[in-house]
């Protein structure tokens, strides 16, 4: 047992380190002695695992002692020779902390803001059981650099998936899988050309508009209300491509109208404009037919948009997008030249999972659950009848609620004191390019991650903090 | 026993589907009864894999079908009451290929322009039994959203790594991980300013320059000796961001010498400028010291760049870049709102595989095998002394050989003439963004998926073709 205590403003990693150094050194442990398993050594000690592992990793690389397959760790013979060979230690040592020191704050009660799934949503075993089948196929495709717009095996299961749940006819070879939407973004702004005028949603996805900003496109915000897009105001506007949500705007859920439909397509042929649709919560609808995106009718001016991960986990970073045809040869043309972004192993996994049937079986299960779990909620206030502060406002899709809240609240008063308490949540305020007096007083949850317990606990302190935060009238 | 001969034109995958469900419906197959596991039914029609899976996918997700686990595939009861009930066949069947019907072209003798290594180089024994053990461990970190900048174990593990290996002190803070170098080159030329004025080698790694243009940044193509970049032709300019490989410049093997890195240092100093070093071949130097990197003296000017692609295998997509402090808060300010871009599971076998000294183990045993093989090809030219059209030129790191042909040689003639002959490679000049007259008859052959066999077969072809080249007088 080494005392960790005296480590001074060493790490505890190159404390250890040097310890087993001088040990082996010293003959205090000998060569070819076994040493204590890495999770051994870190419970022996109480310090993190990852500590060990850095200990164990220099002691590697310097050559102290090796790995024996299927056995452990051992002492090198004669490593008293290579005592003083090493000498970059301080220099690593400054920048080592150890993971397990991260500091928590205020208990949480409730995040509504973050969009993960419980973890039990996720399909570890069979997601588990395919890896192990793709490892053991030893497909060639495992170690060939991935086709730049992502495998054909997956691209085709992309194809055959949104012919069944979407309607949407997709030619294999006009996908293009990458890590994110973000990214796909990204390809789409260079499509448009250098600086092009793009539109977004207000209120809408913020992020897509930084992407835009950030990669040096102006960007216009237009207007949303329950129709969905106010078309006319991108009327002699110079905008070649039109970020939208149809199926489920976000944040207001706005379904958009037929009408309004044919008015955008209408313009981007009349402006050779391109629309993009993100369709990124069309796999959570509680109520009502699916509502058809728009590529499935006009896939000549529309790109459809979605992802992986919002209905898998967070952590799986694949997206894709379908491009109509002359997009997709001013791709080739200009962008082919681009990696690969997914790596071929997941990009197998998850075609088997398509291929197999488990994702859309995955989707239904997720789909019960969670109109089950909203039901419940809705149910929270529907039992205190005419005693809610907040009433949640019909939508029929996605894994967040829309509550609307009394006039008198001062939302940035009450944004404050509830994050104090320990609940996240957001305004669709946050969510408007600029404020607007329509969306005040409308809050919006995330309930993905937290269940109906969750719900209610939070719900009351939410009543509570709510009294306290009335505007001076 | 279906007769696939019979299928007219429809794609294999549809007709099968369209056998089993008639069979199923009409009672020849019985419901509960086990179909043929989905391999042997590829082999007693002699179809491929995914054309049976493609079909059974099809007829899962229109209920005909039903997968028991560790079991199989089983007719539905009552399958037959569905019957009819899918509209949408014809319309996927126009989309679906059999990816077994792609032709092959010319036989290939050698292929010296890509980048793989042979497939026996990957580590996939311990890279299955670290997924394996990463999939056990259930961390909950698997699951969760990546942090953007890639989770903290791996960038500590790739810290320590850059340390022990190439001298650098890395904040693990300042690493951002991502799924290839041309990605992390975008986010930087974020950090530049839109438009920003960027340079590159001349000759060097064209994909830089495309994706730099693409993104609306003009383009500087900055000439290179074999001292690497004349930093001269930098003054005066407008450059942000000079991309550079100074410890093994590609496509010349150029070392950067001390006096070139003073003066680039210097400017950049002068005109707050950024370096960003391409590392990407360090790993394999056969012969003398290590070339430093030029982060390891100057991290506050100097952008560290490398891949794990390169030296594991083209279909891994994870790069990483250390980025100077003042680069980084500005990454923090503008970026931080980029979702992560690796998946997190990917991310953890990649830190227990560095951790675990596996990384390190490979690289040195890769080292090893190329050497070896440089060798006994350098040796072939040898060999026949006198008697070489083609010379090796002297350049001690990398998996790619420079051969000087003959000043009689037409490259255009012979580059065209040898393709056909089945021979992929290179010319020195395909690199120079305008041609230059010092880089003819210089030819580019990577030598990581062919071995001396197939070198001294092509080398032969390459002789003879050659002779057919002369250029008139």
């Amino acid at each position: 047992m080494y005392d960790v205590e005296k480590r001074g403003d060493k790490p505890i990693y190159e404390y250890l380190y040097m310890c087993i150094r001088d040990d082996i050194v010293s003959g205090r442990i000998k060569g070819g002695e076994k040493l204590l398993s890495k999770r051994r050594l870190a419970q022996q000690e109480g310090v993190a695992l990852i500590t060990v592992e850095n200990a164990y990793a220099q002691l590697l690389v310097e050559g102290y002692i090796e790995s024996r397959e299927r056995s452990g760790y051992y002492a090198v013979m004669d490593a008293g020779r290579f005592a003083g060979a090493s000498g970059s230690k301080t220099a690593i040592s400054r920048h080592y902390k150890i993971s397990s020191d991260v500091k928590k704050d205020v208990p949480e009660i409730a995040d509504f803001v973050s969009q993960r799934l419980h973890d039990d949503a996720f399909p570890f075993d069979i997601w588990s059981k395919l890896m192990r089948k793709v490892l053991s196929d030893r497909n060639p495709e495992c170690l060939a650099p991935p086709d730049p717009c992502g495998l054909e095996v997956l691209r085709y299961a992309i194809a055959g998936y949104l012919m069944r749940s979407r309607g949407i006819e997709a030619d294999p070879d006009n996908i293009i899988v990458g890590p994110g939407t973000e990214y796909l973004e990204n390809i789409l702004l260079v499509l448009s050309g250098g600086g092009a005028l793009t539109a977004v949603e207000d209120p809408g996805y913020k992020k897509i508009g930084l992407v835009c900003e950030r990669a040096g496109h102006k960007c216009l915000h237009i207007p949303v209300n329950k129709d969905g897009l106010d078309v006319f105001s991108l009327e002699g506007t110079s905008v070649r491509l039109v970020n939208i949500s149809p199926s489920h705007q976000f944040p207001t859920g706005a379904v958009m109208s037929a009408v309004r439909r044919a008015q955008l397509l209408d313009w981007a042929e009349r402006e050779d404009a391109y629309i993009a649709e993100d369709d990124y919560d069309s796999e959570f609808r509680f109520a009502g037919r699916p509502i058809p995106p728009i590529s499935a009718s006009s896939p000549e001016r529309v790109i459809y948009m979605n992802t992986f991960t919002r209905t898998l986990a967070p952590s799986i970073r694949i997206a894709f997008m379908v491009l109509p045809d002359k997009l997709m040869e001013k791709y080739r043309e200009k962008l082919s030249f681009y990696s690969g972004t997914v790596s071929s192993f997941d990009q197998l996994v998850l075609a088997e999972f398509i291929n197999g049937g488990y994702y859309e079986r995955h989707l239904s299960r997720m789909r019960n659950y969670y109109s089950k779990r909203r039901e419940n909620i809705l149910k929270i206030f529907e039992d205190k009848k005419g005693d809610n502060t907040f009433t949640p406002v019909k939508d029929n899709a996605g894994l967040r609620l829309i509550l609307k809240g009394p006039d008198w609240l001062d939302d940035d008063k009450f944004l404050r004191e509830i994050t104090e308490k320990g609940i996240k949540l957001s305004c669709m305020n946050d969510y408007c390019y600029s404020h607007k007096r329509e969306y005040e007083h409308l809050l919006l949850l995330s309930f993905g991650e937290a269940d109906e317990e969750v719900f209610r606990k939070a719900l009351s302190v939410m009543d509570e903090v709510a009294t306290n935060c009335r505007t001076k009238a």
